[in-house]
């Protein structure tokens, strides 16, 4: 198969290091342009970037000069990780000229029209698309994965909610630093110390989580009906998110259950055999002491949620503490399984 | 006033050296012996002591020889912060024996006839000593403090137990290495990483805060009839734990009156000017990212609780994220504030 | 005494907030006026300024006014901590307005005519300011402190070379996060990491150095004439600035003969009883594994230097390692020791 | 080719961990029994090992029971990772029991007749295996490696010795915290926290790289004429040693020479293609802030050295930063490498 050519918007972040990083070795996808906003704009990305990942920058993108995150650019998709204030209108401005757009961005994921997606989860709700066929007449589209810690709860909740009806949850994390960008959280407020406030994430989980897990209904999506707490915490690790998970469920079950119902979860990805989908999307530890961010994170190359600690609840029903890579599972190779699933459901093909 | 004459127990350890640089300057105690249960016997502490605090080891201890956790010693009251397999035989002795033993440790809190306590929570439950006069017919006894992080919790619940009633708590901890004690987490364990389980951490919250909030009846202490929920977790940061908290009240209430019911506590501490009690055992801050271990643990010289983030909660009532210096008011300052409750109700005295 | 009206410009850095809680308790002193060179111009300094130091804002400048960093301030004498870049314009304006401006910046520092003063090392070339004289005729003039590792190198040369003759010396520094200021240093650089490069900074404690212990020759100082090597690295340590650091002397000696001398060193600030002047400049610890950062960075108060490890050197003479304060000993004290040695010389009074 | 089967002594430390994960899939090695020295003799592998590396344990030792560390092993080989204190007689009765041991523990480095072994720098000291075959009729013999610091800087030394020659050489090493082993270095002990003192460090350096670059003569090694002083530092870093490190060479050259004789730099494991070989011995890099412990450890898989910084020194001739990853390049795979040459060299086969 021919590669898609793809064009990364936000691509001297950290999110648009990781999205050079997974397409690399990608058998469907090569990277042919890149675009920030920033001053780097007109310099090769060698000199533009600078490469915050382990292992070298990739040969492959050295030399590709960073434009300006506005069409055309020379590409099949958009992969997008820019920041919330300039992604609306750039993305806007993709999907309308007739690209395919695959956002990390904040700026649409709650638009009624633009599916919020996790393969694994709410593969149904890209009937959305079809509200946007009208929207961008060319052929473009928005298509959005959500916040990095919502990917992970959203996952974790799902088989429950599938199986037993989740009714409430009330979710602690630990956010790691690679999710506040570059530079981002400052070395001296962070050694010897923890935050307990990461702007706009709690309302993003709050909300992202109950569309994810909402049903399609005419042309939205209705939002589940559950309650959702969340209190945002960052601490000191380079990647990985983690979060203390309590859940309140429409049906009683055994906790032999849950653990069983979390592990075996598969979905479409793992059908369709898709490149990024991990084996397990959910693995279930018992080790007593786990999931740790700097043993977990890397599980199924960054794409599976880690669970452990799984108990009754005294309070709501069970608890248990979730993981997974905020910047791959969470991010960028979020947005990458999203354009696969829609390769392989044929909605993305190469520019004719 | 002559100064009391103290004996600790554990003396090497964190907690133990803690005691000894807040007894420094204290005026109503004064270092008279120290003993240990590890391999330091009889060295002089300068040598049995590895000091991990900030400053020097102060001078007045450096030479009195570490002795086993034995009587007699030659002090008037006993601190210990004895690990709990060895602290029930040796804190027992010393009662039996006629000393008051002031403990931080483990082994006797949930006993029947020991208070478990917190001066400005249950001052009350002292007459639970009642029922150590026949035990220990010597005139000995034991007071014991609650584990570090069940203070902090307790602390910020009592006012809202008192005012409003709390039916429900969710508490999820991020706490500091210091808690595990020296050599305690090793330094690859927690670089980069965060450890989602401390052993028995979550069942001494669960079981010592319904013994605190509880009321005396007869002569035993009916636990109050809250559900509480505790997840535990280490986090890389010395001192200075942290709790994310969601509570569920008897009473409806709106949430500047939670605030001001926690702002404006005060207690039997205060109203006797104890020499360890803060001006406000519990601060309210309203800065959005705060409260943060690094700058709050040592508000009122470690003694008193910050409360952030106060808001209400989509699941539970309320929720808010408490904070405190986990060897001073989690530890050796709480057991120092016990005497000096002790010293000011007529219960300790100079051993004639 | 009058308390001298103290102006600090570059107040809302690192270094400025140091000089504010230095100040808060300083017989000396009273701020009365602040300034900085950012966007923080026109707020109250409670709004413009995020406070990074343990403990609560002083009251007494939460309501000063963040003004512009040119005269007229409503002061007696300035304290400068400005980015080298805007230092220049800032303290030669004053200067030339008649204030004296006691600096932190580098900008001047190797300037001919000011001196680059360390109140024990070489109160001697204050001789320089009669060089100013003419250049500022309104009676201004600017002292400058050295560098954050320079200080503490300069100091513990100061007495070997004053006794021996220092030959040559290299330094490889371990320096502190606060030292880059704040934001500073990305925590994702720093986690699990050391950066082996700080800009400008081996240029300057080489040069400074040569120069702190140089003589007077006319109006000038001429370098000492030891070669100096530098290599400076970034870890992962809140505050204390450490160096690994080997000497040639140009007379033999025993190694105790050295330790004697650098532990026996005080100087003028000492006979005067300057009140930020330590007891002891240098102290020389024989534990094996200090100076430590988080241990030894408040010794005397933050102005001791801690020296350890002293031993024979196998390539040159002698190898010790050296730590000190880099926000007190290495910039905010260093200025305020030096506005006390400049009262005590009766070369600053209040202005009239 | 048949696999030749591998015993591992010390098979919990961090260092046998490392062999266990670097020989999964090596084609020339495969693991069939384990020892340790500690209270995990007895267990299966799984129960007795914290696995403290990213990803799993590899499933192939899990079941291999871990026994003491005497002989007979079903094994064709030995590596050993024993500490220094037990490593001595476990290593000779292996070898004396016709056991090949490559050993990485400290116990017969500096022995007259054992190879104290860096491929690429010393291949020829395997002379000294003569020496072994009297002591040990049975066929068994020992090499060892050099110590994790010392490896980086000989092999950084190595190319500047052959050709410039080395006079003197001042390193200043910022280590690990792997290299202390599990659980090693207290994280209270190292968080905000620089420790200056690695015990023996300083000792084996200074030896160690006189014998590895020196000359066979005669059946022993005369250890090279050089000077070296090491001065030991230990980071808040997971992996990865770091040297500030001054040279004085023998002849006088220019400092693109001395890049050029580093960079260009391979032997005779790059001759042979051993498995294990880096492509590049040395890599200098010219960014001006590299190397860095995060970025750099894993270059050449672990294998490599990173130089950066190069410059003239002012007091010696000149100066570099070097790093190398030291369980892998420091530890394992520098046993292993030893065990690749030993193969290629017919000086190790399948026992009989």
């Amino acid at each position: 198969m021919q590669k898609l050519r793809v064009g990364i918007l936000g691509a001297t972040g950290m999110v648009g290091q990781r999205f050079i990083q997974l397409l690399e070795t990608h058998p469907q996808f090569e990277v042919t342009a890149l675009a920030a906003s920033d001053r780097s704009q007109g310099k090769p990305y060698s000199e533009a970037c600078k490469w915050r990942l382990a292992g070298e920058m990739p040969l492959a993108v050295r030399s590709l000069t960073v434009q300006p995150p506005a069409p055309p650019l020379d590409c099949d998709l958009i992969f997008s990780s820019l920041p919330g204030d300039v992604a609306r209108e750039a993305e806007e401005s993709f999907a309308r000229a007739g690209y395919p757009v695959i956002s990390n961005s904040s700026a649409f994921r709650m638009d009624h029209s633009v599916p919020l997606l996790i393969p694994e989860v709410n593969h149904q709700h890209l009937e959305l698309l079809e509200g946007q066929r009208k929207r961008f007449s060319s052929g473009g589209y928005i298509v959005t994965n959500p916040n990095c810690s919502t990917i992970m709860i959203a996952l974790a909740l799902a088989p429950l909610h599938a199986t037993f009806g989740v009714r409430a949850v009330i979710a602690t994390t630990m956010q790691a630093l690679s999710g506040a960008g570059y530079p981002g959280v400052a070395s001296l407020d962070i050694l010897d110390n923890v935050l307990p406030f990461i702007e706009g994430e709690e309302e993003k989980i709050e909300s992202e989580t109950r569309k994810i897990l909402g049903r399609p209904k005419g042309s939205v999506i209705e939002a589940a009906p559950m309650k959702i707490s969340a209190q945002c915490n960052r601490v000191n690790v380079a990647d990985g998110h983690m979060a203390a998970i309590r859940v309140q469920l429409d049906q009683s079950t055994e906790v032999e259950e849950v653990g069983k119902v979390l592990a075996s979860f598969t979905s479409l990805p793992q059908e369709l055999h898709l490149y990024s989908a991990p084996e397990h999307p959910i693995l279930v530890t018992t080790e007593r002491d786990r999931p740790q961010p700097r043993y977990d994170r890397d599980a199924g190359r960054g794409m599976s949620v880690t669970i452990g600690r799984l108990k009754r609840d005294t309070v709501l029903d069970y608890s248990f503490v979730a993981l997974s890579h905020n910047t791959i599972r969470g991010a960028a190779g979020a947005a990458i399984l999203n354009a696969e699933l829609l390769i392989a459901t044929e909605r993305l093909t190469a520019k004719s």
